[in-house]
C-alpha cells in the first residue's frame, strides 16, 4: 500500500468514527464513508435495515446519505480545529427505486478548493455548492441531489 | 373525547406502528406523527438521539421529518389498499439551527383531496407539492420543504 493510500485509509476510518460519535443518527442510518481524499468522496448505505414500504430503500437514508458528502470534502481538506460544515439547502431527485445497497459520489476541483480555503480565511466562511449521484449496485443512478454548504470558522 | 376526535386518535396509533413495520430506519430517527386528519398532519422528532457535530439537530432527521407528511397525508385520506404513495423529490432548506425537540405540520385542501381522488382513480396516478415548515419548541421556523409525491394504484 502507497503511503497515499494509508493516509486515505487512516482518514476515513476517523471520519467514520468521528460521524458514530458526533452525529449517531446518521451512524445508525448505516452510511458509511467508504473513500476520501481531499476533492473527493464516495460513501455507502446499506438496504438491509433501511427498507421502506415498497421494500426499496428509504428516502431518508437517501438523502443523508447525499448530503454528508459536503461535510466529508470539507473534513478532507479543510482545518477542522478552526473551521466547521453547515448544509444551507438540499434538493434530492428521487428516479428510480433502490432495491441494493447504494453509493455516493461527488467531487470538488483543486480551484474550487483553492478558493474556499481562500475565502473561508478572509471572511470566516465560504460558501460551495455540490452535486451528487447516488446509484444502486448495478450502476443505476437512483437519485441526484444538490446541496449547498457553508464553512464557518469557530467562535472559539 | 368526541367519536371523530378517538378516529383520530386511532389513525395516529395505526399510522405509527404501520411506519415502525414497514420503515423501521424512519421510526428509529423518532420520527411520530402526533395529528392526523384527512388533510393535516402534525408531526414531531426528537432531539435526544438527533443531535449533529454542532449539538443541533441532524439534518437527516429534519428531512425525514419534512418528507414523511406527505406519505401521513395519502394514509389519512386514500384507500390504503388500492394505492400507495412515493416521493419524487424533495427540496429543505435549513433555516436556523434547532437546538430542541421539532415540529412539522402541512395541508390539503379539500377540493385538492377532492382532485387526488378522481384523478388517481381515472389514471391510476396522481401528484401533488406539498409545502411544510419545521419549527423548534418556541415556534421558531427552523426548516422549510417542498416536496413532490405521486399517489400510485397497487399492480395487483
Amino acid at each position: 500500500m502507497s503511503p497515499e493510500a494509508a493516509a486515505d485509509l487512516d482518514l476515513v476510518s476517523l471520519f467514520n468514527a468521528v460521524i458514530e460519535q458526533a452525529v449517531p443518527a446518521m451512524h445508525g442510518l448505516g452510511i458509511r464513508v467508504a473513500e476520501l481524499c481531499p476533492g473527493h468522496v464516495v460513501a455507502t448505505a446499506p438496504l438491509a435495515g433501511n427498507s421502506n414500504h415498497m421494500g426499496t430503500l428509504y428516502a431518508g437514508t437517501l438523502f443523508g446519505l447525499g448530503e454528508m458528502l459536503g461535510g466529508a470534502l470539507f473534513a478532507s481538506g479543510f482545518d477542522v480545529e478552526r473551521f466547521y460544515p453547515t448544509v444551507k439547502d438540499v434538493q434530492i431527485r428521487f428516479l428510480r427505486p433502490a432495491r441494493s445497497d447504494v453509493r455516493a459520489e461527488a467531487s470538488l476541483s483543486d480551484a474550487e478548493l483553492d478558493r474556499l480555503r481562500v475565502e473561508s480565511e478572509r471572511n470566516g466562511k465560504a460558501e460551495f455548492v455540490l452535486e451528487a449521484t447516488i446509484t444502486d449496485a448495478a450502476g443505476t443512478v437512483v437519485a441526484t441531489t444538490l446541496g449547498t454548504y457553508q464553512i464557518r470558522r469557530n467562535q472559539s
